[in-house]
Order: structure tokens, then C-alpha cells, then sequence
């Protein structure tokens, strides 16, 4: 039994981050935090809530989904740009380059649009949004926020000659390969006990968030990793470190940390209030889950707490996450009217 | 002093509703609310949370934001029809319909679209905002969710004589009016020391949720108030029960439960959670409001409280609350992954 699972056992709940939501200057709304900082053996440097809080990673761990498109060498083959694997850990906004990008990733692997499992919805960002309304059209599973991600599956069902149809279903090889390799990287036992089905089809397994810290740690670090993996690993931070616009879009809270962060941070949001980040010069890993499952919450929780694990943050990255940390709130003509911010409690 | 303030500061918190968000058969979300259950009087019947919790009403007090309108006499004199009584009072969805409605009180009351200040966004629904698109337009502020009332507020300024520029500002006569009347209804005391601005500009007033709950048993029953304010109440209550889809949207939760209610329940919701109900022929006023923000968890709740407090719900009543208190989750094809409900505990 790895060192952490024992350990984990025997830790007690603590009060979670409280992020208030303030109008004017009275608190309108609160978030209850539950947060993980991890070691890459498993062990905590420190949580707020339940550590052991049983957690669907939903999009966080995109990247660790995305290593089979790397060990199968199915990137390899296909010729997948650094852009396109950024994409295979994206939740995107939709916007043209992103569905651009998805396109290439399924002409490469030879595919139709139409192969991808993932359902339809309108971009995410507004103004691409917009601009498809305006010229008619109705959004494809290109626009879907996980179709980078689903790219990737099909090129490694291509690759390793499996029948691409039902991929997204939890008994078919590819997601019985992503499952593995999840499990493994984060030290967790994966079952259909703790499996739910994600937003995009595919299944999401619940495990404790200090698992989720650990594996993001392990994805910075690369311990207790093959090197092959190890290799996937950095080869993937890089890519996602040089297009930030890819892994979510424009104006977006993981965009903007790795624009500004670059390979330092390696940050990754999930629905439902979970973020999750690697800090591989730290060598931690961060895990967060909202109670609530409110994102906004996470975000200025995330943005308190790289300010400061982030060895020497530099002014431009100071000056980034201590916006991020107390985000403004407008109203519909763009005044100020309140702001969002972390509440101190007794405990830290 | 009113009898219930000197009452409910006596009332100790009590444990939250907790509103659960399952992905197949695991807790993924929780939403608390904080509910109150009043009479006209002010004496509390049930509480969950703390009753006593200091809550920005936002939108849910649109009817008796209203008062003013009908009580000034501008309604009458603009010959304002039940619909736009209904949109004076709604967050609307900015639908053709809503447009058109709040176009119309604007003409009736010699307005301008430019003259409303509370700011422009895409209709809140979506087939509504890709329309728009499609014909290449841009949202105006007919299309905030807030132009009927707002209409309404430039109607009373034109009625009155007043300088309508300013008219969201907290010391413009109509603000100062609105304000007022908004004390008296709820029985609280308002100074900017609670205030904070709203989405749309205008002020708005936090006060103790058991306020809330009794000024909505007070817009059901007519109770403490003048009969002109009673018969303006029922005028607007009966607006509201007849033009469902006027106050919100299609498939929205209060044109739904309106639609199907009736005269039965007056509901209006709020931003960030806050939902209130009035049931007249129970005496009743209840107020939620998720500790979060999110309306998803108040919805539920309301749901449960109407079908347990409701006096004999029709089948069809019966029904709709029941579907309404377990809302289905679906991802982006559509398929059932899970779903939201009340979470059982120990109190009740």
C-alpha cells in the first residue's frame, strides 16, 4: 500500500478556506474550500476540509488522460504539433483556433468530426459564440470544450488498430488504458464503485483529493513515474506552457496563470469547483475542490495560495495573482461593486 | 419595534438545508441554504441556517419594487396592460416577448430605450441571444433582464414630474420611494449602511432573511398594510399568475411553477440564490437563500418547501414540484448522469 494512503487515513477534517463574495462592503455569498498541498510521496504539507474528500477530478486531469496519446506513440505517429497536444489537455473556449486545432488533430488521425462522442454545445467563449450565430451555423462536437481531448482518444484507438466506436464507454480499451494509467499516477485504486460519467461521456472517478495533490505533484516532479512517462510529462507541461490560449481562452483563469507563469505552474480547472495545479520546482502538487462546486471560488483560493508556494514569483506574476486572488465585481454597466476575496479564519 | 425583530433576535441559527448534486450514486456538490418560514406578523414558523442571515433580496423583491408604480398612479395613467405590470416585476429572459413589452412601456410612458440605465447583456436565453446574432444585432438595454422594472421606475419619474436622469442613483426621489416602501413591506429599517448596488445599478438593501420571508406573507395576505397597497398587490399578483412566462422564460423555474400554480404561489428569484415565495392561502412567506449563490440549490429547496407547505396540491402541482425537487443532470448528449435533491439530516 503506498505511504500516503496509510497516512491519509488517519487525517482529520479542518476547517475549509472560506473565499467571501462581497457587495459593497457586506458578504453576499461564501465558498467553502477544501485543499490539498502535496508531496510527490503522497504526503500533505498542508489541507483545509477533508482531505480524504472523495472527488470526481472531472477536467483536471485531462493531461494524465492524455498520456496514452504519448506512450501508445500515437502522438508520434500522427505528427500531433506541440498546439495539439496542449489541445488533448484543454478544456477550450471554442474558439476558431481551438476548433481549427481539433480538426487538424482528427484529419491527422483520420477521422470525421462526426466520430467524436462528445456531444455538441456552443462555444464557450461569447464572441466565437456570436460570430457562429451570425453566419447561420449550429455548433459541432468541434466546439465542444473537451474535443481536443477526444481527438486523442480516437487517434490511440486508430493507432493501436481498436475499433473507434463506443470509445468513450468505461469497458472500451481506450478508457480502460486512460483509467490505468490515472490510478497509477495518482496511487489510487479505480472502480466502477466511485464512477460517475463526465459531461463529455467518458467515465470520471471519484478519489480523495490528497490523491489528486499527489498525482499533480507527480506530474511536476515526475518521482515514482517510468522515465518514459516522466518524458510524456514534460513534453506536455511544455506544450501547454507554450500556447496558454489553447488549454482554455481568452481572458480565462488558466490561461492567464500560464501565460504569466509559463513551465513554473502547470494548472489545470475542472467542473464543479475543482482546480488543481503542479508546482515542479516546489515539487508540490495543489488539489482543490468547492464544496459548492462554484469555479470562481477555487480560482481565488488557487490565486492565494501560488502567491505563496511560487519560489520568488517575479513582478509580473506577483502582480497576476494578486489580481486573481481579489477579483473584481461588475455590474451590467461595468461599475465596481464589490470584489471577491479569501476571509481570514482562525486557522491557517 | 415590530414584534418580530424584537422576536427573531432571540432565534438561534439551526443546521442548513443541504442541497446535494449526485453524478451516479456519489455526493459531488452540496449547496446550503438558508430558509425562513414566516407569517404575516412577523412570528417565524420554521427556520434551517440563520434566520437572521443578512441577505441582498436582489431581484426577488421586483414586486414590491413595483408598489410605486401602481401606488403613485403612473400605471394607470400610462395605461400600463397586465403583461407589463408582469414584466415590471420579472427577470426576464429577453426573448422577443419580454422585448417587445418593455418597448411598449417605454412608448406609453415617452421614453426612449436610451434612457433606461441599467446596462445592456444577451438575453439570458439562448435562442433568444442566437437570433439576435444571426441578424447581426447587438443587445440593448431592453434586453437586461431588469427593463421592465426599470421602465417602470421612468414611468414614476415621468409621472411625478421628476428629472428622470439619475433615476438608479439611491437619493433619486424614485430610489428614495422604492426604498421606503421596501422598509414598510418588510418591516426593517434600510440605510446605506446596508446597501450595496445591484447588477443593474440600482441599490440594493440587505436585511435579516426572516424580513424577507415575512414581507413576502405580506404581499400574499395584505396583512399591516393599507388597502390600497393590499389591492396593488393582488393586482400585480394576479399580473404575474396570468402572464407566467413574462416574469422569467421558457423552462425557467418560476414561469414553470407559476404556470402551473397560478394565483396559488407568487415566487420570484434573486442573483446569487436568493428565492422567495408567497402562498396566500396559507399565510405564508418563505425565504431561501444558498449560502453559495447558487440558485440551483434554492430551486430545489423551494420545490420540497411548496410541496409540503402547499394546502392540497393539484395532481398537476403535485407533479411538477415532484420533478422540480429532483431536477435530472445531463451531459452535452443529452443522457441522465445524475441528479440534485434535498439531503437528508438529523433536523427538520
Amino acid at each position: 500500500m503506498p505511504r500516503h494512503s496509510i497516512a491519509s487515513a488517519m487525517i482529520p477534517a479542518r476547517p475549509p478556506l472560506v473565499v467571501g463574495v462581497l457587495r459593497g462592503k457586506r458578504e453576499e455569498s461564501t465558498h467553502q474550500i477544501h485543499a490539498v498541498i502535496a508531496r510527490d510521496d503522497g504526503s500533505l504539507v498542508a489541507w483545509h476540509g477533508d482531505p480524504q474528500r472523495q472527488t470526481f477530478p472531472r477536467s483536471a486531469v485531462k493531461s494524465i488522460q492524455a498520456l496514452a496519446l504519448l506512450e501508445s506513440g500515437a502522438a508520434d505517429r500522427f505528427g500531433f504539433t506541440p498546439a495539439e497536444l496542449a489541445l488533448a489537455c484543454s478544456s477550450h473556449a471554442g474558439t476558431p483556433l481551438h476548433v481549427e486545432t481539433a480538426r487538424s488533430m482528427l484529419d491527422k488521425a483520420g477521422f470525421e468530426p462526426e466520430a467524436l462522442e462528445c456531444g455538441a454545445h456552443w462555444p464557450l467563449e461569447e464572441a466565437s459564440a456570436r460570430a457562429l450565430a451570425r453566419l447561420g451555423d449550429e455548433p459541432c462536437q468541434l466546439h465542444n470544450n473537451c474535443s481536443g481531448k477526444h481527438a486523442g482518444f480516437l487517434a490511440v484507438a486508430r493507432h493501436l488498430g481498436l475499433d473507434p466506436a463506443g470509445y468513450v464507454a468505461p469497458d472500451h480499451p481506450v478508457q480502460k488504458r486512460v483509467t490505468a494509467t490515472l490510478a497509477e499516477v495518482c496511487g489510487v485504486r479505480l472502480s466502477s464503485a466511485n464512477r460517475g460519467t463526465d459531461g463529455c461521456s467518458i467515465p470520471t472517478y471519484a478519489m480523495p483529493l490528497s490523491s489528486l495533490a499527489t498525482g499533480f505533484a507527480r506530474i511536476g516532479t515526475g518521482a515514482s513515474l517510468s522515465a518514459a512517462r516522466q518524458a510524456a510529462f514534460e513534453r506536455l507541461r511544455r506544450a501547454v506552457a507554450d500556447h496558454p490560449l489553447v488549454i482554455a481562452g481568452p481572458g480565462r483563469f488558466d490561461s492567464r496563470v500560464t501565460a504569466t507563469c509559463g513551465p513554473r505552474v502547470f494548472l489545470k480547472s475542472g467542473a464543479e469547483g475543482v482546480l488543481c495545479a503542479a508546482i515542479p520546482e516546489a515539487g508540490l502538487g495543489i488539489a482543490l475542490k468547492a464544496e459548492d462546486g462554484a469555479l470562481r471560488g477555487s480560482e481565488v483560493a488557487m490565486a492565494e495560495m501560488l502567491l505563496k508556494l511560487l519560489p520568488t514569483p517575479t513582478t509580473e506574476e506577483r502582480a497576476l495573482l494578486n489580481e486573481l486572488r481579489v477579483p473584481s465585481l461588475k455590474n451590467w454597466q461595468g461599475k465596481h461593486v464589490g470584489f471577491l476575496g479569501m476571509i481570514l479564519t482562525s486557522h491557517h
